[in-house]
Parts: C-alpha cells; structure tokens; sequence
C-alpha cells in the first residue's frame, strides 16, 4: 500500500522495511475451497492436542462473573500454581500472552540498537521475526546437516554485544533435543540463554536444574501445546531472580486477562487427564514415525515434540501438502529456502495417522 | 534486588534506571485488613462497571469448546463486528490485549531512540511509563488551570522528531472533553493524534468522523468500560489505511485469545443491555457530582467519564482515601506531585454513591 509522505514520516524505517503482513489462509475459507465441513479439516499443522484442553477450563469460564474487574496485575494466584507445577519458586516466574510476548518483553528488557541475537537456524521464527524491530542484529547460525546445535560455531559467533540465544528444546521444527552440556557451554559464554522449552512435556526433558549452577538461564514454556490451550494464549518464564525483577518492570501491568489466569488454574487442576493426552501423543509419534519410515519420498527424523519433520526425498514438499489439502489434511510446509522441502507433521489421533498415511500412500505412485 | 555484575551488562540501561515495580495491592489483601467479606468491598477505583458485563460472554465462553486451536490471527469476525459498531472500515481495526498493548504498538511502530513523544499532563499514565522503554523522549505538556488542553504549548513543543500527541477523550482523570477545533489544530502539526477514547461510549463524542479529513489520526478504544471487560483485556485501534497496514507488521500474529475475540462477539451481540448499563451511569453520575458539590472539603469536577476527579479543598487526599478504605470503599489516589491531593471516584451503582456519600459525610467534622 502506498503510504503518504506525511504519515511515511512518523513509520521507522525497520517497519517500513519489513515485508507485508500475509494473513495465513483460515481454516474455513480451506474448507470451503475444497468442499469439505471444517470440522472434518484434520489439523495437523499448528503443533495443536487433538484431545482437547481440560473440560475443567469451560466450567471455569462459565462459572466465572467478575469479568468486569481488571485482572489480578501480580497473578498471584498462577504464578504460584505454576511454582508448585514446575519447582521454581513463584518470584522468578511471569506469565505472558503465549511465549510470544514472553520473548518480546525479553527483547525489550536487554536489546538496544545493535545489540545481538544469536538464533541457530533451522528454528521457530518468532526470534528472528521480532528482534530487528526492538533494535536488533540477528545472527544465523546453521545447524549441522542432522539439524545439530554448532556449538563451536554459536561460540565464535558471540560478541560484547551478544545479549541473547535462542535455543528450542527440543527445536522446532526438527524435534531433537540439545543436550545438557551443549547448554552448559552456551551458558558460560555469559550471554542470556533462552531455552524455549516449549514442546517440553513431550519431551520430559528440562534445563531448569541448571537454573541452580547458572544465572543467565532463561525457560520458556506455555500451556498451548500439551494443555490444549492454544486458542488461550498462555505462556510463562522461568527467570533468574534479578532478571525477573528487571521483567517486571517492562511488563504490562495487566498483560493476561482473568480468563487467562483462570484458564492456567484449571488446567493444573487437571493435570492427570492432560498428562494421558500427553501419553497417547507420545505412544501415536512412534505409531506415526514407524508409518513414515516406510515411505519412499519422505525421510522422517526422530522428534521429542508432538511433531514430526520430513525432508521430501521425491517430488516436492508443496506440491504433497497441496495434495493433502484437498483431501483435507493439513500440514506445516515453509518458504524459508532452509526447509523448502520439508514438512513438518504434528501428532494426531490414531484416525489422522491412519487418514495421513492413507493419503500419502495414495500419491506415491504420483510424486 | 542488587543485580549480578555478569547479568547487570545483559539489562538496557533504560529499564535499570526505571523504577522496581511496586505491586498494587490486591482487593482481597483490602478486604482482609479491614475485615469485611472482599464482595462487600465498594470497587470505584478502577472505572470498572458496576453492572458486569453481559451474561452473553460467559455463554460464549462455556459453550466455546476449540480452545486448542489457534486464534484467528486476522481478527476478521471480531473486526468486522467492530466496523459494524464504529462504522470505520475493518481492514483499518486492530484488536489489542487492551489499549495497552496498542499503545505499545503505536510506540513500536513509530519510535526510533530519541524521537519524541508528547504527554498533555495530568492523564493517563501509561503513555508516558511506556515511550522511554521504546527509546522514545516524553514531553510532558501541562494543561491549562482547568485541566483543558494547551494547544499552543503543544504546538510549540513540536519537533522535527515529535511522532506521536497523545489525547485522552474525555481526559482520564480529569473527565473533560477536547474540541474539535482543538483536535484539528493538534492534526494540523503532521504528528500522529493518538485520541484515547477509552471512555467515549460515557461521552457520546468521537473525533473519528476527522479520520475522513485527515491521514494522521488514531483513535483507540477498549471494551473494559462500557462493556464491562476489564478482565478481558480488549481495546481497538481505529488507524489510517496505510499505518493499519504497518501495524500488522509489528503485532504479534496471535497476540488476542479467542476467548478474547468471541467475548467482543456476544457483547456486540448485546448492545442494548450494555447501553442500558452505561445510560444508568451517565445518571448516576449526575447525581455523585451534586452529592460530592454539597461537601466543604471536596471540589468535583464536571465529567464526561464514568468517574469524578474531586480536588481536596480541605484536609489530605490520602487521608481522605484510607478513611475511605477503613469502611470498605475503595477510591484512586495519586502519587503523581500535580494529582497528590486530588482523589478519582468510579460511579458506581445508586447504592455505592449512598454508601459514599454517608461515609464522606461522616468524616467531615474530622479532617
């Protein structure tokens, strides 16, 4: 869009750069394009539990009257449910609109203009997408070709202005997990290392521990992903104390709303139901992973998150996501030239792998 | 908290010298010390709604059952209800976690280190807590005796690096209106108008018909007032095509729940009983300003908010207010040197101004 000289003035150059914001294509309108009822779409695109969140997080928006009131601004309340959840005392945690806002208030918290972020790529895009706008530089480290943390590399990488890296554990999209004395070496270049664990309780894996030897650990989690609360936007950080402090300070006062808070509470409550959904995900990966395996055009890797990433060995991966779609089964592909021909695949119930491997297995002959 | 040398280095400078957060205290933290039962306890210190939102948001809410999914990261049902209210075109509606996070936005989108924002003072304080954070400079205005705006003090702040005037409309705390006129000279500058119209639906006027006439005009607005959403935390921007587009860019893509977004739905589904809530306030507020007139130690201001701003004539606001708190009644104070003496009262249902009024009766003869 053409933007008048006068308003182009006020625009900072780092937005006016950005390319244009491309809404991602709803549900419904893929539905409609292809003849079929939304709720037969088998979403496995998005990471999302196919189970569902707990029906204990419906009850408690229902029964809930005071939305009139502004939020509790401490979450008290969460924060010290989450405490009890994770082991971390409640002072060090903050509960955000998802991870995202998380990792902007981080952002804003450390980033002056210049200073750098180390993101190893392939990853989650968000690191990349937001730190030029707060004023940072972002530096791309490459992955090994098994998608492997480079830690000599990231350690060469880092500079006096380094302020943060990145590390997803285990990654998205690629599933692997890096291992504790790879954190320990990216700790002790001294930068803040922000171990985005949000695929964490399909893993059963955490750096936390480390909180107690290193002062620079952050951890990321959220509640969309094993709690079924995607839609809810729920994320928390698990800081070191002066950090969280300093957090606290940039953060809206009333960044989550009441129905948020609530929201963590009750799934808490419900721990052992989302735990078995977890458990079926889990046993479903390997059921997926092993249907996968036996392709001829698509090389699976072993993941610890409820997804699994495919590099495309014949034909083309946007081509066999558009072959999903029309039979209604979406799936994750990417744009970034790095995973151009790969497709990330989240875990289902039984009946999506069987409908998947179903449709993949129809179109071998094709690719 | 004394911060760790090795992670002192990792923090901006700008949010070291910012003061530590200081916690508000929780209502039922009040209600204890004072002993009464917290639903006893007379909320007019957040411009809260007495009356609650609608019942529709809670049948919403429990009927809602795809919270795994991903919210709608277009907002195009939620923005097209909005367009519908407003009359403004959706495609120029962003949809926030309150004016908050709009504001953030605006400040993101237009603020480079050293660019300048200016704050008529006494207002609302979040345009100035939030700009330094972004790098940006305030320029505090003050108003004129009467708290009307100094329109040639603001034109003569002006700079080449002046991107954004904040206005709030009606004034929070001081309940008055801009002109026109006033708001077209402010637009005639080239800076973005920032109108905060956070209380419109009280007042009944709105500057957005000048969004025709001028390309540098944002108005924002919030459900937490009228309709009753504090807790929901959700606020709109209503901003020229070509920055909507800018705006995008910088907005997180999943930054509102959809708890959030089918909340905006069934209050606009329920306009009528909204209005009816807010026609009772506007009376009600009528009937406070002369109960708090007939006091020797207080001088209201005429509002066309949901609250009244009164001057301490006599005796100590802060006094005024714990005196207030010992009963039950919660009003706002202020910390702020040019508000110290001045106290901020929410209109609240008939029987809340009863009780207040009994209770600043009953000090009178003491303070």
């Amino acid at each position: 869009m053409a933007i008048p000289k006068a308003l182009r003035r006020l625009i900072r150059n780092a937005v006016l750069d950005l390319d244009g914001y491309v809404p991602v294509e709803p549900v419904e309108a893929v539905a409609e394009r292809i003849g079929k009822p939304v709720d037969e779409i088998i979403r496995l695109h998005m990471n999302e539990n196919p189970y569902g969140t707990s029906m204990r997080v419906q009850e408690v928006l229902a029964s809930f009257d005071h939305y009139q009131e502004y939020p509790d601004a401490d979450q008290r309340v969460a924060r010290e449910r989450i405490a009890a959840y994770t082991g971390a005392p409640s002072q060090r945690i903050i509960i955000g609109n998802g991870s995202d806002e998380l990792i902007d208030l981080l952002l804003l918290a450390t980033i002056d203009p210049g200073d750098e972020v180390i993101v190893p790529t392939p990853t989650f895009g968000v690191y990349e997408s937001r730190t030029p706008l707060f004023g940072g530089v972002v530096r791309r480290v490459p992955r090994t070709a098994d998608f492997d943390l480079d830690i000599d590399a990231i350690t060469q990488a880092v500079t006096e202005r380094t302020k943060l890296i990145f590390v997803t554990a285990p990654n998205n999209p690629t599933g692997n997990m890096p291992t504790t004395q790879q954190i320990v070496r990216l700790l002790r270049t001294g930068a803040l290392i922000v171990a985005d664990e949000a695929y964490y309780e399909f893993s059963g894996k955490t750096f936390l521990p480390l909180a107690r030897e290193f002062d620079n650990l952050v951890i990321l989690r959220t509640f969309s992903k094993w709690a079924g609360l995607a839609g809810m936007r729920l994320g928390y950080a698990i800081l070191p104390d002066a950090l969280a402090a300093e957090l606290w300070k940039v953060k809206q006062p009333f960044n989550v709303s009441t129905a948020g808070l609530k929201a963590i509470e009750a799934v808490l409550d419900d721990i052992d139901y989302l735990q078995q959904t977890v458990n079926r995900i889990k046993i479903e990966r390997g059921r997926l992973y092993r249907g996968l395996r036996k392709l001829n055009f698509l090389q699976p890797y072993p993941s610890q998150g409820n997804f699994i990433l495919c590099r495309v060995t014949r034909g083309d991966a946007h081509d066999i996501h558009r072959r999903l779609e029309r039979r209604g089964i979406l799936v994750r592909k990417y744009s970034d030239p790095d995973l151009r021909n790969y497709l990330r695949i989240t875990v289902g119930r039984p009946e999506h792998t069987d409908a998947l491997m179903a449709a993949l297995r129809g179109m071998a002959g094709e690719i």
